[in-house]
């Protein structure tokens, strides 16, 4: 079967995003000065062939092993069966 | 009122993603050949105070003018107004 797993993947509570501060800074200069806060972090998106039984052992192995670095980063998915027309 | 908004940058269809592809290889290299497509985007996390009337606009006119870049990237986000307890 066809899956559309979409990953988030941002970075822990308490580990600094120069980024997102530096997004914070640039939206007060722009006049956006209700802008408390901001982390930034990514979303993957992939399709791929799997079965029911696999899929999610297949995305946490996934995020595990590339595309999180549990060091310093959360991630959570979603998966979604593509039925085809 | 104090606003949790997320918003989500993908790259419009059509439009290259190298690091995407450099993530698949990598998948497929760890031995996932089960993934057809990655793609790769941004998701940001925003604390901010605004009204009802105006979050709306405001996050609008923040992706149109820094968040996204619209010649290539498209934009969706979601607002939940933080219940302070």
């Amino acid at each position: 079967m066809t899956y559309e797993v979409k990953v988030y993947v941002t970075l822990k509570e308490g580990v600094l995003d120069p980024q997102g501060s530096a997004v914070k800074n640039s939206l007060h200069h722009l006049g956006f000065g209700g802008v408390e806060d901001v982390r930034i972090g990514k979303v993957m998106s992939l399709r791929m062939e799997a079965t029911e039984d696999t899929i999610d052992n297949q995305v946490k192995e996934m995020c595990d092993k590339l595309l999180a670095n549990p060091v310093i980063e959360d991630y959570s998915y979603e998966t979604e069966e593509v039925v085809s027309s």
